[in-house]
């Protein structure tokens, strides 16, 4: 994506209640920050904020933590949350990179929705759901190991295809055109409404272990 | 397919050198039917023919077995044979569902192409990946069961994809659009013609283990 810059954008975002500014501190204890102890799920690329503020709408009965890394991006999030009052939704501003930095055993799923799918070899670790971020992923689980990715990106998803085989995932659930079979409990992306409209598939999977 | 009747199919098969009748007494023996000892490999509803005959001649070093339920489709791939002096191609006519009765342990690849989906849920043991044929083909293959998949089913392929998954296949390559990837080695059959030209996807896995 690229990025446009937002004047202030960080101070904008400090000042917000659903950011965490010092996430490191509740490593192994993220229920902390939340009025009820629940199954913790995480968006890694959360964008604008779309899909995991309506999912933590839909579901009250679980605690939502968005990841970020560009802060340019994320300010649209905010200013989404401005006049909602959500208890079970957290942010943090973040590079992925750093994740089992933030969190110990503690997460239930892992969503991935659009991520960069960093088509050069060279870049294949960045890819969220390389190797690298596979072996990540094993040190936050709490038990399960839960994905579910969605993206409009051929290769992106053939590669995580063939990777979540390779590390032994089970697919549960898996669409090749996922608006085709229009699930009911679709929650689109601000990135996929914009996609759908063109005609192209939508890939999901749903995998544990 | 929609099967035409074509009269004396049989009896014009029964007559190509390139049928074997009694196949089960070379059950495990099969390349006793070649001039060559070499590999072997099955295309299991090979139809009118086109992959098998195109792939038999670009590699004489590999004996090739084509299997097809229809008389009436079969005619047509023998009258393509009829100038032909093909010594590592031979067809079978026979129900795909009896395969462990015809092969013992000797095959080293199989080809589905443009499978009979059986969409309905209660045909599901029909499906050429199912649990009920993955478990027919470990009886027949020599050492790494090594499965070549094609189909313009999206349905079938996600089904596949699952199954290959859960019976602990390694994906070594998958193409959610193998015609955009222009794969040079790519022998089309006549059903794929057809339908490349519509512009929807042809999925391929290429899965061993």
């Amino acid at each position: 994506m690229r990025l446009r810059n937002i004047p202030n954008a960080d101070e904008k975002i400090n000042k917000s209640k659903y950011i965490i500014k010092t996430a490191e501190q509740y490593r192994g204890k993220m229920n902390e920050l939340f009025s009820s102890e629940q199954p913790i799920h995480v968006e890694i690329g959360m964008g604008k904020g779309d899909f995991i503020i309506t999912t933590a709408i839909k579901n009250p009965n679980i605690n939502f933590i968005g990841i970020e890394k560009y802060a340019s991006v994320l300010v649209k999030a905010i200013e989404k949350l401005e006049n909602k009052n959500l208890n079970n939704l957290k942010i943090i501003n973040m590079d992925a990179n750093d994740i089992e930095k933030i969190f110990d055993h503690e997460i239930d799923t892992i969503y991935l929705n659009f991520s960069d799918p960093w088509p050069k070899a060279k870049h294949t670790k960045r890819r969220l759901t390389s190797q690298n971020f596979l072996e990540k992923y094993k040190l936050i689980f709490k038990n399960v190991n839960h994905i579910i990715m969605k993206t409009d990106n051929r290769k992106l998803f053939e590669y995580s295809i063939k990777n979540f085989n390779e590390f032994q995932y089970h697919i549960k659930t898996i669409s090749l055109d996922l608006h085709a079979d229009q699930p009911i409990d679709n929650v689109e992306s601000e990135y996929e409404k914009k996609f759908a409209v063109k005609g192209y598939p939508i890939y999901q999977i749903e995998v544990e272990k």
